[in-house]
């Protein structure tokens, strides 16, 4: 019987964008069993044939014939992948020509340009937005003059994982302040939060999904009860419908989702790392 | 004179994959000036009509055809945006007809499964490395028995920001130990980490950089000058060295490269995010 079908994301460079492309393209494909490989950093002859060696290998022990991913800039090095007998599919190949003839200029291939270092300046505004989720997570730092997204909700409801995200991935400077008993008292905004109310979104959940989530950072706990969770979300939400806040639930969404929603409701557009 | 070209990352779901590429493929025209936007979640008729338009509207005040780059798996929302005059870029449709020649089966377009939750166990995964990252950053915490990467460097060389990057992308528990002054007055590695020499990646950076990187956080202080930055940076070095640690210069790397680099050289094959 043939095992799960090799995959393998080739670059020259990180292979991150070959992996982005190719896992999008495989999600497509539900019926096929898949084992992906990263060989990310092929830059030279000798790497190139170590690794057609390992996929030809590959596609043999599992009786199917591999797939490559493949983003590298690099034509020799891709000529000797292609001699390994995958499948090679190409993610920059089929967009050259037609950009080419639209912009009226060839390209420049450069090998690890698209997660180098382009400039100083954006990798500041990287790292300092990554610093200044880490100083203003979870309320530790109540200062939101510089915030440019303020997430709100009750504990584990996802904060934290979307600040640092639009940090890393997009240079915005992202607290969040988790909404305490206290603050669950009232169906009015924490009196620190109502001069930045137009940065605030709101986070919410599925207490069932919380409640799963709470147990398992502190089992059977007061605040992992089922109860808690409800009453919890139940506040938070009056707070966001009181106060017109926009709010998402995050009980099937991922990070990448819940991010974009955030800067698409808050009016932010910026470049993606 | 023509503005810069518009660019549109067009998608039923965050977009991200179209992002991604088109970015790529847009570093290898340095010679272009773009101007990007992104329109996420075009998921209705009404909106699709809505984005052509102000695509057309933008191409017209560029004075250039616009470039739309799309991941749009509803091939309604993508007739529509073609409509808008521009040159589209769909980044799945040269990959699916050989894909489904190869695998025998016919795709199963569903609209934002690349960055949905696709199962808990994934996320949970996600969140908790991120979880880990952040209290065993620093130093903060020293328990290293459940790390899979502990990266060790002077302050600011690149170890918190690698980190998360491992944590939100490819669930791998990493944490990091800054080399203090009383760690750097000897060849060796702190008694503390010996048991996880093989778990261990060494960042080291171009100490005018760092002194640049410190200056920003601590302006004129003992611990941004110069003078210091050059001595911790080479009594790491030595550490490195002696020990035989795996090391990489994070001067002119990415966050997505130096994280590459690192999974590559600790033997760490885990999917990507």
């Amino acid at each position: 019987m043939p095992g799960a079908r090799p995959i393998f994301y080739v670059s020259d460079g990180t292979g991150i964008t070959a992996e982005t492309i190719g896992h999008s393209l495989l999600t497509q494909f539900t019926e096929t069993e898949f084992k992906s490989d990263r060989m990310p950093f092929i830059d030279t002859d000798a790497k190139a044939h170590e690794a057609a060696r390992n996929i030809r290998a590959a596609g043999e022990a599992a009786g199917e014939r591999p797939v490559v991913v493949s983003s590298c800039v690099n034509q020799d090095i891709a000529e000797i992948i292609a001699g390994s007998g995958a499948l090679v599919l190409d993610i920059f190949e089929p967009f050259i020509a037609p950009l080419e003839r639209e912009l009226g200029k060839s390209r420049q291939p450069r090998v690890g340009k698209a997660h180098g270092i382009v400039n100083f300046d954006s990798y500041h505004q990287r790292i300092n937005a990554m610093n200044y989720a880490l100083t203003h997570d979870d309320g530790v730092r109540l200062d939101y003059k510089d915030a440019e997204v303020i997430l709100l909700g009750v504990s584990r409801a996802g904060k934290t994982p979307t600040c640092v995200y639009l940090a890393l991935h997009h240079g915005v400077r992202a607290a969040n302040y988790p909404l305490t008993e206290e603050d669950l008292e009232t169906d009015r905004l924490p009196a620190k939060l109502r001069p930045y109310k137009n940065k605030i979104f709101g986070l919410t959940i599925d207490p069932d999904r919380l409640h799963q989530i709470r147990q398992e950072r502190r089992p059977d706990s007061r605040y992992a009860a089922l109860d808690t969770c409800k009453r919890e979300i139940a506040a938070a939400d009056v707070i966001f419908r009181t106060e017109g806040i926009p709010v998402l639930s995050t009980t099937h969404a991922s990070i990448e989702e819940i991010s974009s929603r955030v800067l698409e409701a808050l009016g932010i557009n910026r470049e993606m790392y």
